[in-house]
């Protein structure tokens, strides 16, 4: 049986963006932006993240001459932090978690007079990564509905805005880190704990208020997925498609393998793959012949 | 600095391709072509090959409802054959290297009427191939070179056939698989031995006459790697740009990476990556940084 067009699936390859996820485009948008208003001077511009957020503004910083600092906790790993200094960003380890970086980048910016880009709740990094939204569209004007995972919400929250009244948004998060789920339950956003596979990229503990508030404008459907369903979804891509993905990205994907998300007959779905900055050796889990969706 | 337009290049993502690899387009158009001739009868289509070709072959079989047999030599990778057998077809497994499994595969077509897909050298799989070719010129008219890396040289020579008179080619080739090189010193295909990290793939021992015509019509630039350029561009390819790669696939940008091919100012260059069948575990040389080429 040859797949009908109605079982197909579009992927948005953000993987293959610069610095290897979507977070690059937030980057370039909010430090443009900030260019232009002038608000970055020689201090550059200060960003709190020992993950892909930190990686983007220092590449981009790198990319139009701005000087960078990076704020990360002290547990960051080193191979992040030596790709954040390999893009000529400052590193400067403060405090257990990311709460007491952010705190450390925000006292150095009122100090020294640099431009805070946060990692996802801002205007323009949120702007930033909703082109990704508008690509979609513009390249596949018919597709119903785009799946995407949210963190701290700024990829969710520039999708919803690029695709309101176009497309409907799945929202997807792992149910270890229900930031959105539990702030929509709740009417506001709430702390949550946060763990397991993905939360090295979606482990915000409070949804951002740029995603609080496109829920408010439209209600996304909301769905949770096991760690295993984003394990799994992980090795498909990787074996079915050779797509490589972070956990993180791999989440939205894993709401409609397991079924958690189920499109109606001919609905058209694109699913956001958001960044591979992911060790290569863990693609795999096994070593068996490549299976399809049938 | 920013990289300028000048130093952009190109990529063609063949291992986004069904199967994760450009043998897909071949395989189609050799089965599509033959079904409607009706030479594809009820004995299906047989295939020696147990790499890509192989897969490629099985993969759109089972598309197509059509019956196939793929021989592979009895030393053919366990992984590679279960793979070809999860695309339901039957693997024989005969001779100690390919040019026997070839000649059992000629003689099953003969005795059941199976029609027959070459690896490469055949009329209708080098232009599937080409399509590629095609679809880079479609989206860029504006390149002017193509970089492709030559096994047999089935898809250089539909690579050719598509940019003929549009755009130069640049053919690759590992050092240790001289083939298309060797050819157009002598000015014939000639046996050459192969070897090295990119046998598996573009482990020819002579070029196909397809490939051979390709280069009477038009001299391609051929360029002769070091199995260091490969995997050095393998490496570069996944940490640069998050593209997986078989050696074979990163032996065209090899070329470029290694400066044995040199661009002219404001020359517009496009690089095939033209497979992924690879195991992850090894894409990543190093655990360094990203770099970047400046």
């Amino acid at each position: 049986m040859r797949p009908s067009d109605r079982d197909a699936v579009w992927f948005k390859c953000e993987f293959l963006q610069h610095c290897g996820v979507f977070k690059t485009r937030g980057a370039f948008n909010r430090q443009l932006a900030a260019l232009e208003t002038g608000e970055i001077g020689s201090a550059g511009i200060v960003v709190a993240s020992g993950g892909n957020a930190g990686l983007a503004q220092a590449f981009v910083a790198r990319e139009l001459g701005i000087r960078a600092t990076v704020f990360v906790p002290r547990a960051a790993p080193e191979v992040k932090v030596e790709r954040i200094q390999a893009y000529r960003a400052e590193v400067r380890r403060v405090g257990a978690e990311y709460a007491e970086a952010y705190q450390a980048a925000v006292a150095f910016a009122e100090e020294s007079g640099a431009a805070v880009a946060h990692a996802y709740d801002q205007f323009e990094v949120a702007a930033g990564a909703g082109t990704l939204g508008e690509e979609i569209l513009e390249e596949e004007p018919s597709i119903d509905t785009i799946i995407v995972a949210v963190g701290g919400g700024g990829l969710y929250a520039g999708v919803a805005a690029a695709a309101f009244g176009r497309a409907r948004i799945v929202a997807v998060e792992p149910h270890r880190c229900p930031t959105l789920n539990k702030a929509m339950a709740a009417e506001q956003p709430v702390d949550v704990p946060v763990s397991g596979v993905a939360a090295d990229s979606l482990g915000a503990r409070r949804v951002g208020a740029f995603a609080f508030a496109a829920q408010e404008a439209e209600s996304p459907i909301s769905v949770l997925v096991t760690d295993e369903d984003i394990v799994r979804a992980r090795s498909w891509l990787w074996d079915e498609y050779r797509m490589p993905s972070e956990f993180g990205a791999a989440t939205a994907y894993a709401a409609l393998l397991s079924s958690r998300y189920v499109p109606s007959d001919g609905e058209r779905v694109a699913v956001v793959v958001s960044g591979a900055n992911t060790d290569p050796t863990t693609l795999a889990t096994r070593n068996q012949p490549m299976r399809r969706e049938s």
